[in-house]
């Protein structure tokens, strides 16, 4: 592949990775829009890396911000495929452990909860297509694998939950399937790759756990995001 | 106002709209996008409505794709205001009433759940700017005011009330923040035009009231938006 574009949410997540190629930003590429554009050219490929930016003093997290910032780097980059990488919660009871990467083979949302089994339901859920090469990459590189469920609150309510279980989720984060549905839209490939930052079903409170483990999950995330580029400029 | 651009979620919510003013579809306007462009030249404007449009077979609902729909708007019609006009949920508490119309003074999120008080609990709720001239209008042309808090899901669990409720969220829709969202980056004035088809705390089903008052409520925010449209397109 000539052109990879990630697409990440919060800066904290991305910085380890950013520095191990020693990107710089692109200014106002994006402009008016927060994005933030990092792009080098490496031996095979052009690596570009799309940070979601900032709105009111944070970094801008959740589906409307990822569903922008994947529109813009589309539009403007052409990508041959778009990778979300950044940091997810996982279930104890899957066999996940914090720091574990993922790739992502499904995706779901798991709180666009609107009646019927019907189209209505299935266009809810979302079960976007992922990436046809994302179960050779996770076998030929030793990563897990699992179905991605987005929602757009850090916490799991009974009613996130049940949806979860009933339709396999195992990776939760807040942007994934955003990212997903977008690239559907304009049939561009997507890849996952997740790093575990918490458990949700480990009695932990979630943010602390978050928070405590942000910075390494995002090393580990870092790591894997470059194993994988060199094995897609190869391809 | 010299372009003014309609952004509505499904077709049944437009078409008594549509018909009124007799416009016809551009057709793949926003293609490779699902998106939907009708257009008229009025006498002194240029009318746009544009439909969020399809995928799998229904007409797509929620916030990315609202997302996306507004920011496709922005982008190719440089409009001078976005007006998000459908359904919502409303509260017989605050006085509202099957088919009552009410534009909106205020807009936030109501599940989208980040811990804290600051900045990221602020991003969170979201609290956009609407069109500074939004109370006046509901002033000048006899309808309602209301805060409209947007969420992903037609029902409304605990958590959802508790936010709305701590918030002084009043229309429940489905669409309105990211709506807001897209025109703040963009910096372009939002305006929000609802018409109730169920009552939140009525008791009643809420698929089986929206579906029973769709097409009703469809009418009386089709009458409200020609009356909008005529205001600010003398304006």
């Amino acid at each position: 592949m000539k052109n990879i574009c990630f697409v990440v949410a919060m800066q904290a997540e991305a910085q380890p990775f950013i520095d191990r190629y020693g990107v710089t930003e692109v200014p106002d590429f994006f402009a008016p829009l927060p994005c933030k554009l990092y792009q080098v050219q490496l031996v095979h490929t052009t690596l570009n890396v799309v940070l979601n930016g900032q709105q009111h003093g944070s970094d801008l997290v959740g589906c409307e911000a990822a569903s922008v910032a994947t529109m813009a780097a589309i539009q403007r980059l052409h990508p041959d495929i778009i990778i979300n990488s950044g940091t997810c919660g996982a279930f104890k009871s899957n066999g996940a452990a914090i720091g574990d990467v993922f790739i992502g083979n499904a995706v779901m949302f798991h709180d666009r909860r609107v009646p019927g089994d019907d189209a209505w339901g299935t266009q809810a859920l979302g079960n976007y297509p992922v990436y046809a090469g994302a179960v050779k990459i996770a076998n030929d590189l030793g990563f897990k694998l699992g179905k991605v469920t987005t929602g757009s609150s850090l916490d799991m309510q009974p009613c996130d939950l049940q949806i979860i279980q009933e339709n396999h989720g195992e990776l939760k984060d807040m942007e994934g399937a955003a990212v997903a549905f977008v690239c559907s839209l304009f049939s561009v490939p997507v890849l996952f790759i997740k790093s575990v930052t918490d458990l949700c079903d480990s009695g932990a409170e979630t943010f602390e756990e978050f928070s405590r483990n942000l910075a390494m999950a995002s090393q580990a995330v870092s790591d894997a995001n470059a194993k994988v580029i060199d094995y897609l400029a190869e391809g």
